[in-house]
Order: structure tokens, then C-alpha cells, then sequence
């Protein structure tokens, strides 16, 4: 009976080790997931630069992201015209709390200075909430 | 042993199980993915048709985009200016050969219907390839 409850406890234990690696990824879980999609103009003589900064943003950036919750998350470049781009971003939020999160994100000095590299960069689109820098997009179709 | 035997199997399955309750949202397996943004350009006097076509699409056209393994597919409404408006699209897909799969989508009946609805909505972006209608983006970071 022993050496069966052995077994048992390992292939549980199996299955927990399994269940946990899957999950590691942080996109198994029930969680709710917030998707957000942004809008943004980008200067056109800003576009080399902007892409050099975003092929290697800081490591401690990148942590501040994570740690407010913000997963999967890119940004593409729409060449709309001559010298007219604008950047779109996707990301899914896993907290409880968008705005506490991005509050945390907006306050940490690291971030900070790499939005002073960033922001002049961009430029906002007209069409935006009066409290907005990226502008939020209605999301009018999702498949999982 | 027989018994041992039998409770390694069976906690093996439990694994197996969870594993696999865990990896049918599709979004845990360890396989490649490739994410696309893309764009396109919404005709302002449709912009309600295509509201309301894309909050209920059809089943079998979501079951077509599941079958050509696109997933976590969504799309964002972008109002530039007044009567400018565009679509950004996001999605992943997890199979082996994108083209096969677009051709497939396209042979396929259904589908041909919807976006015979779909596309008298929607007007191209300038700056596409020639064989485009929803232009590719190019990505300029990305995080998991």
C-alpha cells in the first residue's frame, strides 16, 4: 500500500509540476484579462530614434510593466502617408486596478526618465479623451 | 506492482488531463507564435454596418479562424478626424505555414459571403503592398 501511495503522491505531484509549469506563462490562468488597443501619432523625423529606443527599452522598464500587471504587449508602426505615422500598441491588463497600476507605473523615476525620452517622440491624436496621451480605441470584434 | 502501475498511469492521466485542460484556451502550449497587426481604412458612412456586422460574426466564420489557427484575434476602431476612421487588428497565429492557411480561409465559402459584407465597409491604406487589403504593420517592441 505504501509504494502505492508513493506512486499516487508522484503522479500528483506530476501533475501539479506540469500544471504550474503550463502556467508559468501567466496566460493559462482563469483570471479576467483586460485587452487594451492605443493610438498614437509619431513624429516622422522622430521615427529612427523612436525605433532604436523601443529595439532595447530598459530592462527596468520593462519590470515596471510587469509589475503593473501589463502583459503582451506590442506596438506596430501605420505608415499612413508621407510623413505621417502613428504607432499602435495591444496589451492585456490582469489586474484588479488599471488606473492604481498605472498610477504605481506613472510615479517610478525609471519610467519617468523613459517617457522624457519618448514622449517627444510622439505626438497625440486629435480625437482623444482630454486626460488621455495614448488614445484608447473602441474594440469592435475579439475571438479568443 | 500491478496496483503501483496502475496509480502511476492514473496519476500520469491526471497530469495529462490538467495539462490539457489547462492548454485548450490555446494559449499555453510552448509552440511558436506569431503576432500581426494590421490596418485598414473604415468608409465613415459605415461605420454603424460594421459595428454591428463584427457584434455578431458569424459561427462559422469564427470556426474557419479558429480552424486556420489564428487566435486572440482582435479588432480596434481608430477615429482619426471627422469622417477618418480606421481598423487595427491584432492577432496570433500558431499553425505552420500562414499562407496555406490565409488561402484556405479565402476557398472558403462562408467566409467569402462575410467579406463580401465586410469589404464594401472598408477602404485600403495607402502605403500596402500590392496583394494587400488589410496592410501589414511593422512591430517596433514587444513584451510577454
Amino acid at each position: 500500500m505504501k509504494n502505492i501511495h508513493l506512486a499516487v503522491v508522484a503522479g500528483c505531484f506530476c501533475a501539479a509540476m506540469l500544471l504550474n509549469g503550463c502556467c508559468t506563462t501567466g496566460k493559462c490562468n482563469a483570471a479576467k484579462v483586460e485587452r487594451y488597443g492605443m493610438v498614437i501619432g509619431l513624429k516622422a523625423e522622430k521615427l529612427d530614434e523612436y525605433k532604436k529606443l523601443h529595439a532595447a527599452v530598459w530592462p527596468d522598464v520593462l519590470k515596471m510593466i510587469a509589475d503593473c500587471h501589463i502583459r503582451n504587449y506590442s506596438i506596430y508602426l501605420f505608415h499612413a502617408r508621407e510623413n505621417r505615422y502613428f504607432l499602435f500598441s495591444y496589451f492585456e491588463y490582469t489586474g484588479d486596478n488599471f488606473k492604481a497600476d498605472m498610477d504605481k507605473m506613472a510615479a517610478d523615476p525609471t519610467t519617468q526618465r523613459w517617457w522624457a525620452l519618448c514622449k517627444p517622440c510622439q505626438e497625440p491624436v486629435r480625437l482623444r479623451q482630454a486626460d488621455e496621451w495614448w488614445a484608447n480605441m473602441e474594440e469592435v470584434f475579439h475571438c479568443e
